[in-house]
């Protein structure tokens, strides 16, 4: 079963990556360009039984490694 | 007008994030996981007057700096 995960950082913390695609992207010449904002995705594949055992296990993975708390919020989708 | 942009390794090319999150993922305790591709996505904001003229600036920056055609598939979500 394929899970993906959509890590996205907390409103209000710092996003160097987000800021520094703007930047670049003003400079070569994109002045409409008005926010960047970068979001990590993991398609994980998961052998299980029934989704919501996938979604489970997933969760958890986001808990122990993927995500942290202090600065992410994560999106589980099956 | 809010892009999202969605940029993909292409079939075949290595994933040394994904496979290391696979790695960790086996460590800590979780053997059903058999998978793990990471993504990167930009959500990026762009004034312009319609969708269309939004598309076409965004695949011009995937052309200019988001991706390299080499290694990656792009997709653009509007």
């Amino acid at each position: 079963m394929r899970v993906r995960v959509e890590i996205h950082l907390k409103k209000g913390v710092a996003d160097p990556e987000g800021d520094n695609v703007l930047k670049a992207l003003k400079l070569l010449g994109f002045p409409d360009v008005t926010g960047v904002r970068s979001i990590k995705v993991f398609e994980i594949e998961v052998a299980a039984r029934t989704a919501q055992k996938a979604r489970a296990s997933v969760e958890e993975m986001c808990r122990k490694l993927l995500a942290n708390p202090v600065i992410h919020d994560y999106r589980i989708l099956l």
